[in-house]
């Protein structure tokens, strides 16, 4: 065991340069913050990187990544820790795997609290612990003041996919229904009510959420699900355009069908967003045949994180592959992509 | 197959925000220079993450995560790019594992030259081919002017162990040799040398380098290496400190064992550096039984990256777990860790 001189101060201390030197200061920090908070046999091996037993009767292996540069830190209904370890378990459930390990790879700014750190750290503790995702290797530098912005998270995650299995954009078929696991636009005006520049203030939380569970479930009742996806940034919209493109179909959706809580609406409005564009970072987008469709939303509707789940509109002929709204007036308008920037560091 | 309006202008154009929006820049962006030049089945499918078949007869799985924010970004020898692919190709070898895909998110700056990315994204590219090891998934963020620094670059490697072979620290035993694969501190002098705020100037190069083929070969060898690490951050002195930390047995090396260009001895008595805390990007430390150690050192001297390897000390018992040097004069003195900062950023 390592003995300091004293130990970090965790209540008014800050990050230093030492901090990143790979001496006896990071060796403090990664022992008495990372380590003991992420606690688990693998990390406790404190090797290069973390070793364990590949997985018996898998069929394939799936790896994601994600860097977490939000703003603010800590916003309602969660914080870049939990929303770290959230966004690639659900990136790795997205292609059907069960998410199995995480590393984490920290960049600090000098200066930056350690207290903060600390309750960022506690926050992918527990993250992790509740979707059952170890974080089992990681990495810590630091940047000066000026150069970073408190704490920037990488996250990558490795999951298996059962046998079986196969979700991917170009299973989707004409004819497919197009489902989301709940109300959209949370996360995004949870955010951007809590920027230091805007006033206004509302009582959403981020909807930040680990979907391995919800995923699990729908998998069991529909094994033969097309295609999933988490509509992060650029929302829904970005979602419906990336596999209209990539299945080369076009997608139907209909206004009155998608979930919008009436305050996020509201705020919408007021910010002149539109909530088809923003992000979410606890949903799920899930395309099926249509003769599944009512099975999937009924396993996705049994599960708490998919309890308002609805059918929104089903894949249809095009080959231009457009996306296209009946709108709550009977009309129909193109959901295109975003061409510039909507919501700024979002996730 | 997606279209844009005009192609990327690699050539004067700059990182705007909305190249990490989710919207339609963001994946023109990922389509015309990340998947163009990090070609591979596997990225070509453009999921959430990479899905490919687990490798048959592995024993065990290795998992390793570096952030690199190494300041400047172009140096002596190489750049961001390809230390980010050896860096962390390199935390998988030390497991004993043989590499088989990276991930790659970038936190990128509103304003960084796109012709800076693609030098950087050319350099990774062609760092993985060389090395045998693609890049499969990624990420890309943006953050506003004035709160990153150019580019910063998260890997994440992972691979796996043939059976039979376990590194790790806590099979060093007293007895054992301590083994480097060549000329020490490279890197740390090539980074201090192009600080703009020194005036002095090498020919030293970053040794940086891709050390999976070496260890192969070692493992070859001597199947029974007990431990591996690369002496990044912190130099040889911190891989030294923690290996008799993990093992709890003393180290003694000796100075005049220890291969350092003379250049590099030069530079660091200028700067006040000592080659022992200087880190490398292409070396490693290896323990082994002492009665395989003229056989290890054979091994590694027959590859490119080994030629300079040499024996530098041995695994002594105390109860302290001291790192001790005999010095040229054939006095001793500790080895300690450093405490603050040696060289910010070098990595």
């Amino acid at each position: 065991m390592k003995t300091y001189t004293r130990p970090l101060d965790l209540k008014n201390g800050r990050v230093d340069m030492s901090h990143g030197s790979g001496g006896r200061a990071m060796a403090q920090l990664i022992d008495e913050l990372f380590a003991r908070h992420f606690t688990n046999p693998i990390l406790a091996e404190q090797g290069d990187g973390a070793c364990f037993a590949l997985p018996v009767g898998a069929g394939k292996m799936v790896m994601a990544t994600d860097s977490h540069v939000v703003s603010p830190l800590f916003f309602a209904g969660g914080d870049i820790g939990c929303l770290s370890v959230h966004g690639t378990i659900n990136d790795v459930a997205m292609m059907g795997a069960k998410p199995l390990y995480l590393s984490a790879a920290f960049i600090l700014e000098e200066g930056f609290p350690l207290a903060d750190l600390l309750r960022i750290v506690q926050s992918m503790a527990q993250a992790a612990r509740e979707a059952g995702v170890p974080i089992v290797t990681g990495d810590t530098k630091v940047v000066e003041a000026g150069k970073g912005d408190g704490v920037f998270i990488t996250t990558t995650g490795i999951g298996v996919v059962a046998e079986g299995i196969d979700l991917k954009p170009s299973n989707i078929k004409v004819g497919d229904k197009i489902l989301v696991s709940g109300m959209l636009g949370d996360h995004g005006v949870a955010i951007m009510s809590q920027r230091e520049n805007l006033t206004f203030e509302t009582t959403i939380q981020s909807d930040t959420a680990a979907l391995n569970g919800l995923v699990a479930t729908m998998l069991d009742a529909v094994p033969n699900i097309h295609a999933l996806r988490d509509p992060t940034r650029g929302g829904l919209a970005a979602v419906l355009n990336e596999f209209a493109q990539a299945s080369g179909h076009g997608m139907l959706i209909h206004e009155k069908a998608i979930p919008v809580r009436s305050q996020v609406a509201a705020a919408c409005e007021l910010l002149g967003l539109d909530p088809l564009y923003v992000a979410n970072e606890g949903k799920l987008v899930a395309y099926c045949a249509a003769e599944d469709a009512e099975t999937l939303l009924a396993a996705m509707r049994a599960h708490p994180l998919g309890r308002d789940a609805a059918i929104i509109g089903e894949v249809i002929a095009d080959t231009n592959a457009f996306v296209q709204m009946e709108t709550v007036f009977g009309g129909r308008r193109m959901v295109d992509w975003i061409n510039g920037e909507q919501l700024p560091r979002i996730c």
